[in-house]
């Protein structure tokens, strides 16, 4: 019953690799260096897209969709930025295939060139930018506040999932302001942001920080960030927050009439995340039993799973496996009920465990006697025996502990690791 | 203080564009047939996909996200398929730019060109079957009941803001099933899932049917479809079902073992609706003050305006206008106090009016002394005045009123109208 998961001493690469793979996170795809996320995986950053759009909707931020595509000289307009990401674009240059002349496949038509390539999004501030300068005429436009959630592709030679992949998903901010120091305000606050989401929903004590010059976004006046520290001693950047200045605004002619009635260049911000998050979530965590996931971010908090020797007993476990998982459920606890009849108890452990589930419910037909269920803390590995009315409260404070705990664990390991000078 | 909307008797197609760009709910943007989703059309849309994505989870469905891009040898796997797409493809043909030879911007890097180039998704069946070769060994494996929201690519030679775009926002459900007969159960219950929503939502009654051999999907055994009518009298395609019978699985080699150990090809579905559905929704109940929301799907439901003369009075209205959105939001009914004091009234009247808010209410400092507002409502645009204290209840009684009288308005038109036999 090997989870054939590579500790975390023998390689941690391959640990990490493991554990994304085997916990059924993601998979690499048959184009290269993009991912497949799967549905275990999605229900994690849906649940940390949730509680981001939530956050960002209360610091006053919309929504809004900007095209995937951006004409090659807009790119070029602002200097350091096209020279930040020219050299990983994926260029679209046709719009069309045509059967091949033996009739054995397509092959593109070069009728169907375009006058201008579009290039695949790498980031949004140019294509974003030319559509302010229609939106914004006046102070009264300002501050606009606008988030857009989105796929990006930056041509990687060397991807690895989650951390580094050609195509990932993220959302990004693109503020407008009329001065300075509210597009500074605007940077610092969203940079808060990430940080108490780092640190409250997945459990990861984070450094605040400023880049280098060298390190900065490509376009950007100056480029804050969170960092956090790996298992290995290794830094992992988690999100980024930039004040971009006027850098785009003069490239892209976005100027505004302020209540003296002079005109001025806007300034900007621009801040994004993204499945990389992912990556620094499940590196923080986990350990060589597989993934360990904070409750706030767990697809379902509690597995509850039967044992059992007969069909009669089954379906007695099952019974009252369903009648605790309606009272947690009450309890705003999410539950999954593992009442699958292909899979022995002991296999489920296993999955569960390796998929980093935070709570396990045991229940079999002597428990049923002794109106008790063995529960295990996939943090500790401690387990426990309950009564059975107790656990919606139990269980509740349990997971709030297992939230805390993880964090605090993590914060110790931080504090008596030695650094590794280098980043993931 | 004219809204400068076309009539729909005038020139329909004017009036619908009209209202797309003056109710701020997209644009056209520098990208040939890409729009930008602005924050008012995306906030609606947000809604939309909410409610769908709990529909399909309530059903049994869980998301996940594959590659945008599609190596061009996997499209011509399904004859069919790649007959259908071929001729609207966006294709990558590059991974790099470079600076060019004066200096004066980048081009496309000649050394950098793909082996094999990448179609850019206009739907995923290839790379999702692909995938699913990996993922089905057994029946035990079976059904997959998987969700994807994405964006996709078309290059759709004329375009139109929502209802036809190169680019555009959807879902796609790609499910694979064990029997012919699942398949075919799957893709009813998915066509009865949109036909729901989009009456009990959208407030739009639909039609659903089967399409004939030539308008199927391409690569479909079978396609259902939900049709509504528009105002003109013309249909419009709101979302499809696809019986895929064993086309992919056979393109992919995807095959299962049985519980009685045979092996044979999986079955499968797909389904998708995308922001097209932002077109129907605009067409069906909009009129010639501009646009008509039902309460289900409006950003917010109540917009209240403040009447006054002078600062003092502002200030009163504004304070009374607290209270009332405080009030209702506890009726869970969503609320904007439009407390700008850059615009008039009259202006404000204007601005929801064309924005389609359900519900508006005026309170002045008369109002205020007789503890009543005036309430006006989008569908029919009558007033009448209420008593404070009445309000939640009140107002959540209309909202329903005018959710269920916007269906039957629809209904209504439907069956009195004569068909224009076209589609849009």
């Amino acid at each position: 019953m090997s989870k054939d998961i590579s500790t975390r001493a023998e390689n941690y690469s391959k640990w990490y690799n493991d554990i994304v793979t085997k916990a059924n996170l993601a998979d690499n795809s048959a184009v290269r260096g993009c991912m497949v996320i799967k549905p275990y995986g999605y229900a994690i950053w849906e649940k940390m897209q949730q509680a981001l759009d939530k956050m960002f909707k209360d610091t006053g931020h919309v929504n809004a969709y900007f095209p995937l595509f951006i004409p090659k000289s807009f790119l070029s307009k602002e200097a350091a930025h096209v020279e930040g990401f020219a050299k990983e674009c994926a260029v679209v240059t046709h719009y069309r295939l045509k059967n091949d002349e033996n009739g054995k496949g397509v092959i593109v038509d070069p009728d169907a060139k375009l006058e201008e390539e579009l290039i695949v999004r790498p980031t949004s501030e140019t294509i974003i930018w030319n559509t302010y300068r229609e939106w914004i005429q006046s102070y009264r436009d300002l501050p606009l506040l606008i988030n857009q959630w989105a796929n990006v592709v930056r041509w990687e030679m060397r991807t690895r999932l989650f951390l580094r992949t050609a195509e990932f998903l993220w959302q990004e901010g693109h503020t407008a302001h009329a001065t300075a120091e509210e597009a500074v305000e605007e940077t610092e606050k969203m940079l808060e942001v990430y940080a108490h989401f780092a640190e409250t929903f997945m459990a990861i004590p984070v450094i605040k920080g400023r880049k280098t010059a060298n390190e900065r976004f490509a376009g950007a006046v100056d480029t804050y960030c969170i960092e956090a520290m790996m298992q290995d001693g290794k830094a992992l950047q988690a999100g980024t927050s930039h004040f971009l200045g006027q850098n785009f605004a003069k490239a892209f002619d976005v100027k505004f009439t302020g209540k003296d009635g002079k005109q001025d260049f806007v300034w900007a911000t621009s801040w994004g995340v993204s499945t990389r998050l992912m990556g620094a979530l499940i590196m923080t965590h986990s350990d060589d039993q597989g993934l360990v996931l904070p409750p706030k971010l767990a697809p379902f908090q509690v597995v509850i799973v039967p044992i059992y020797r007969s069909d009669e007993e089954f379906q007695k476990v099952c019974d009252a496996g369903k009648s605790i998982k309606q009272e947690l459920e009450k309890a705003g606890i999410s539950v999954k009920l593992d009442d699958r009849d292909t899979h022995k108890p002991g296999f489920k452990f296993n999955e569960h465990e390796l998929r980093g589930v935070p709570v396990r419910i045991a229940i079999g037909p002597r428990d049923l006697e002794n109106g008790t269920v063995e529960i295990a803390r996939r943090d500790t590995l401690e387990k426990e025996i309950l009564h059975i009315q107790d656990l919606p409260t139990k269980i509740a404070h349990l997971l709030e502990q297992i939230q805390q705990n993880l964090y605090t664990r993590a914060l110790t390991k931080r504090e008596e690791q030695p650094l590794a000078f280098k980043q993931w």
